[in-house]
């Protein structure tokens, strides 16, 4: 009750992942991040949410839920991949402890164990690379300068930074770094836990599905969505087609 | 475990809505209504499930989950509301108490009440009428056929016949009955609660989900389905288009 | 990518359902409306999360979509049912349209048709009386009290309160307002679509239960839970119980 | 429309995974296998569903939904585990191909390796080990009669069982095979796809969920459990304490 007209939403998630409210340094990065990932563009979790809303139009809780479910390692879910990354290796390199802010970090030496261990196991580096279906991210830098700007851009940050330029020196192909891995690393500057960093896109995108289904009511495209998919995928069932 | 090896999944799913096993003739409506329910079209349902596998490949139980949750009042929730409107004017016909099997009933007269009522209050019977997209139903002879066959041909089937005359004759428009009507009707004869027969549209659509997301791994469609309607949606926000 | 830095998660929420930012009095409020949403206690969606989370820990967005599902009628959804009861009689009594701000209301006659319309249907109005498990909720007053400081105390909390009024006075039993119904009439006054009211708690509910899986993963609790809830619910059923 | 009145539920899950229907054989046990998982006690996912349907009785499919929604890498998606580990080695053995039926396979050395890899990685085998709060599983021995009198006990089943003994050779614990694992092998056996081998899972909760919020309408508990867990867990921030 006494947070009511005081805090901010993302002040309150804030809140519910460090158990205190945020500086205002600690605000304007945390909103930051949520802030970025609030999608308006038609994604395969906008999708799932119309198509929910399309049967079950009384139930919005519903569609925003289906919405969400896709939220998973392929997507979203690369940001905790991200974290998880990071934080083990700085506990690795700091004896299982991370590094004390300031303390000196060879960045180039942990980034090179990580690029070898992913290649050795044939594994891809969560939040390099071109996404699907998605240019160079121009908010990576953005974030960067966020929390650089507010005192966050401390071991993570530049790990993320030195794991990038490490797999980038590997391939001829440009590696561009992904806005998850910019918030991975930007959410353990934080302290927010690695297990529940995916958290702050669920928070994220919860918001921009409520303003999804809004638009499908006043603009509604999911029923010509739904009838040229299903057409298109039994035409060659047809005779003569 | 006694039933292992004994029972097919319908007869389980009829244990489970009744307490008892069903007889060989509650066996096959009740496996005729659900197999019936196994939608293997291109549904809005199958597109959510789908988009939510895209994101979330590790998570098969959610991508069905997301497939389930537009089974609301539009389309497969219709069922429960056919059923509580026969089961409503019956028991109203038979002063609270469902009238015994073979008592005669005028349901010319209760189904020119529901007429009545539902266009007094402008709403729409459920269950009868083109429903989006869809010719009309062949299942609906097939499901009232295997009913009778089985001796569950009562007082429910009747009155949604009853109920369907009485709706076409105050319109000049063709109006076909739906098989999400002669299932809710053909449930009540079963004896199945009102409140859960949008249940066995649930049951059976957990079945059919499944097959659609081998289908997306085998040959996959989403991302095609996404890229394209993301295209087409931003096409007109951007220069020269 | 211009917002990012510049405004709040509440604001984006604002944003996505209003086409612009919010004002800074606009900003207060829709806040303080979301933040009161955001539950830390123990309620059926932070149990439905819990437990989804303890098998499928790998899956965050899964629990708390799991989590979401329950904000129907029961719960969150009352919010929608008092902004569509109040927006629909403003307009009745505002011929279609709502009466301008300023305008003269003649809030205890549309209160009283709504109580009387309640009354004859047998039907609750949504947002009066004990809800289940919860005493007088002191975040009412606060509510109003924050609305009327940023000039958001219009016809909608107006005739709320006229409804409570009318509604207290034919009864002997203490009929508390909820803060559902506080949030319903504000959220009108913000100008949000009745229709997605309850999409303010859908966001507020995703922000908490990350914190509750957090808390979860820190202090577990529902295995025990569980285990109880077998226990006592199969204890009747076994030998000697 | 073929179909209705001929197959039952299970035998349109095998039709959907297959591409099929079942020989008499198979839908035995096919059947047996979705039969089995069919949980009638009070399972997370129950409470899950239950404590949804209290806040959103409406919307029968989302509760449903809810309940599914942590079948993940913890109870039931073990399954696949299972079935990847199975068909990994026996593809490895067989150079890329599944050994043919009665062909000569060392399943102890199989055995031996795969629980060699497990012991260096530090991982337990999934399918073996007392399952959470579960005793053995007197189901595991029926599922294997099952699957031998109708011809489909050979390679995956043979593994299995050199796998539990490979391990259980490896511990002075007893060390159970619980369902999961005798379910995961025997779908194998059926050429059921690995990657959807937990769908078997999701669609038997789907059929026993329904069951759950029957019984939850008719013998409510959950109000009485969200209560008690709230109350315990704010018991300790109480004065007096």
């Amino acid at each position: 009750k006494e947070l009511m007209g005081k805090v901010n939403l993302g002040d309150m998630g804030f809140l519910n992942l460090m158990g205190r409210l945020p500086t205002p340094q600690e605000s304007n990065v945390f909103n930051a991040l949520t802030v970025t990932l609030v999608e308006h563009g038609i994604t395969p979790s906008a999708i799932a949410a119309r198509q929910t809303f399309l049967g079950a139009p009384e139930a919005l809780q519903a569609a925003v839920a289906a919405g969400l479910l896709g939220l998973g390692t392929v997507f979203v879910g690369s940001m905790d991949a991200v974290a998880r990354m990071l934080d083990g290796a700085l506990r690795k390199g700091g004896g299982g402890a991370v590094p004390t802010r300031g303390a000196v970090v060879d960045y180039a030496a942990l980034a090179a164990d990580i690029a070898a261990d992913f290649n050795a196991r044939g594994a891809i580096i969560p939040g390099l690379g071109h996404p699907i279906h998605k240019p160079v991210d121009p908010r990576v830098a953005v974030l960067f300068r966020i929390a650089a700007e507010n005192g966050f851009s401390g071991h993570y940050v530049a790990l993320i930074q030195a794991v990038h330029a490490a797999a980038q020196a590997r391939t001829t192909k440009v590696l561009p770094m992904n806005a998850t891995a910019a918030i991975g690393a930007i959410a353990c500057e934080l302290g927010i836990d690695p297990r529940v960093v995916r958290g702050l896109g669920v928070m994220a995108r919860a918001v921009g599905l409520v303003g999804h289904l809004l638009e499908e009511l006043q603009n509604p495209m999911s029923a010509e969505v739904w009838h040229r998919v299903e057409e298109e995928s039994t035409a060659h069932m047809r005779p003569n087609a």
